[in-house]
């Protein structure tokens, strides 16, 4: 079971008589909040009768963890009340819709085997990583316009690409495309502009976790990406699942990740708390399981991250999202990616149905699924539509 | 004059007694357009007593146009009745805000005398150009958040710096603050995501321009930005100014950019119509004028980012900010960041109180004016604040 009592991740979702509203996913049913808020059950004014959760996101910790105890009573102990009030919605009669105004979505390269894998296909196995890679989480400023909820389908991008090095640069359809498995931070609590968020603070300021796919045109991103960073190949599109699990939630998972002694990083990106959390996470391309693995392998937690983020004084807002980067594991059948699966497309993925894969075809569609024992992220998918025949 | 009936640029203002709201700049005035639209005195509905222009942005060119008549009209024929109606309050007793609401900013890398400075210094005279610099307006995401309105000081940041090849990296005060001349678009109508905006449609998409400075701390972003490009080096803050000058306002200073013939653009980026503006720009430090240019250097101009930014169906917001990339002339006395002005800080610039610079110091004022001959900018102006004592 995704949903349990232990779970209840928060998401806005409408029916087809209600605008869209907030809701909590408890088993297969949404919860509306709205409506709870409205008949005085919770201890809050106007969080929840909103189309989205930014309001509650910069409530803070306080009021987070206040409401979920109170949600926790509600469905332990007055059942039959929330039943006569209909504020319990079959799931599958409800659309969802992104969880927040992302104001801002930033992007990290967290893991280190990935980061060793791509390094290893673009430079060679002796300078794989960076020479920054093991001093600080390495990030980008996102596209947040392009986020979408799960289900949203994807068009094949157009793109400046350089096929052959010794002709022109020619503008066609992306023929690399890709996924990224990942998972995506929301912001709650925000800082203001020039004060930094010291890491020991973290907990007070990240309101949940949902799965993050970020899709990637390689072709595209390739050819542009020198001197800085990738663009277009990424605001094609960045899939997230629709429920916002709690940290909270995860308080059980939490764990300590990979050791970093080697080199230890400086004092603003050293935490006494664990930051790793054991969330098992899966990839299936049509239907069929090609990756394994679990956020514990994430080098540089969220909460260096947001240390990191912060130390130059940049502002947060509640809604904001950070991805954590690709997630891979050691195994080949634990990697985060098509360019790591099939090893840049020189090694292609066979399906059950006996077709191969280097890179994602028109009509795929890519599911990310995670979490486990009663505390699911549901998941975060898409379908590959052909590209505009012009564009 | 900066302001006259020409320009009429649009901005957010708010006074003692009144919250902001949408308002344009005449002479030494702000028009208050909330008031005027409540009066009845515009054919629109509820696009000006607001704060931010979004809505109005995302009216559509004709509503602009339709507008700007309007305006010239009444202020041309109508005084009297507006100064009844004390709809003039003079600019000096007003606070300006932030124009928009700003999504999604994006910075590009489009003067080609910046990009070959910049390559020399860093890479040699011979790879001074990346090799995609000439097929395609370079950019990347950059941070929303930390978008600020002329007037608003800059903390001088905290960040990994990396002074020494041979010595691990250390946490500390930038040493290399610096400013870029910038002109920022900002995006009108927008577009849905997978679904590009052809050049040729860019007039209808590009509300306006504002000044821009991207301020950078060079040393934090030379240790961060390989591979994924310019992070906490510019989410320090970047500056605009308040007034935004509508596209219709430009349309006399329109003129051909730089000759694009070697190579010649893929047909994309391509447009039957000139899209270079004479705009003169000037940079002062300490009010004192360290260099004037005009944006009509740009190599890549602003209707081909925008064509450029869509090509793979990323969707654009109204109110969406494209900075222009740094912009610099030809001549010493035309360069557009300290960077290249003191060449990497080996020649420093002598101001006339003697003082030295080769980087910005705590308390200078970086203040970027433009325009002439009645349809001004305004300023962008900045302080630079020390840095926290711990961060």
């Amino acid at each position: 079971m995704n949903f349990s009592i232990e779970n209840l991740p928060y998401g806005v979702f409408s029916t087809a008589v209600s605008a869209p509203r907030i809701g909590v996913a408890f088993e297969d049913d949404v919860l509306d909040l709205a409506l709870l808020e409205i008949e005085g059950l919770l201890d809050t004014h106007n969080l929840f009768n909103q189309p989205a959760l930014n309001a509650f996101m910069g409530a803070g910790r306080e009021v987070w963890t206040a409401v979920r105890r109170r949600l926790q009573t509600l469905l332990s102990e007055d059942m039959p009340r929330l039943r006569q009030l209909h504020a319990l919605i079959p799931q599958a009669q409800v659309t969802m819709h992104l969880p927040a105004h992302i104001g801002d979505y930033t992007d990290f390269y967290a893991s280190r085997q990935h980061a060793t894998n791509v390094g290893t296909m673009f430079r060679g196995a002796e300078n794989a990583l960076p020479p920054n890679w093991l001093h600080l989480p390495i990030g980008y400023h996102g596209r947040a316009s392009s986020v979408v909820i799960s289900g949203t389908p994807l068009r094949r991008p157009h793109g400046q690409l350089k096929p052959s090095p010794d002709a022109p640069p020619i503008f066609a359809p992306s023929q690399q495309l890709d996924f990224e498995l990942e998972v995506g931070a929301f912001i709650g609590l925000g800082n203001e502009l020039g004060t930094p968020i010291p890491i020991a603070e973290a907990q007070a300021h990240i309101f949940g976790l949902v799965l993050l796919n970020d899709w990637s045109a390689r072709d595209i991103q390739r050819w542009e990406y020198a001197p800085l960073g990738p663009f277009l190949g990424k605001s094609i599109g960045t899939t997230i699942s629709p429920w916002v699990v709690t940290l909270d939630a995860l308080e059980p998972w939490r764990m300590a990740g990979p050791a970093q002694v080697d080199p230890v990083p400086l004092p603003y990106l050293q935490s006494t708390r664990p930051w790793a959390y054991d969330i098992p996470l899966e990839v299936h391309l049509n239907g069929h399981l090609i990756s394994r693995t679990n956020f514990n392998q994430l080098y540089w937690n969220v909460a260096q991250q947001l240390a990191h983020h912060t130390s130059n004084g940049c502002n947060l807002r509640p809604g904001d999202l950070l991805g954590s980067g690709t997630i891979s594991g050691d195994t080949p059948d634990s990697l985060g990616s098509l360019l790591e699966i099939t090893w840049g497309g020189t090694r292609p993925l066979t399906l059950p149905d006996g077709s191969q894969r280097t890179f994602l075809q028109d009509g795929d569609t890519l599911t990310l699924t995670g979490g486990a024992q009663g505390v699911g992220f549901g998941e975060a998918r898409g379908q590959i539509l052909p590209a505009l025949e012009s564009a």
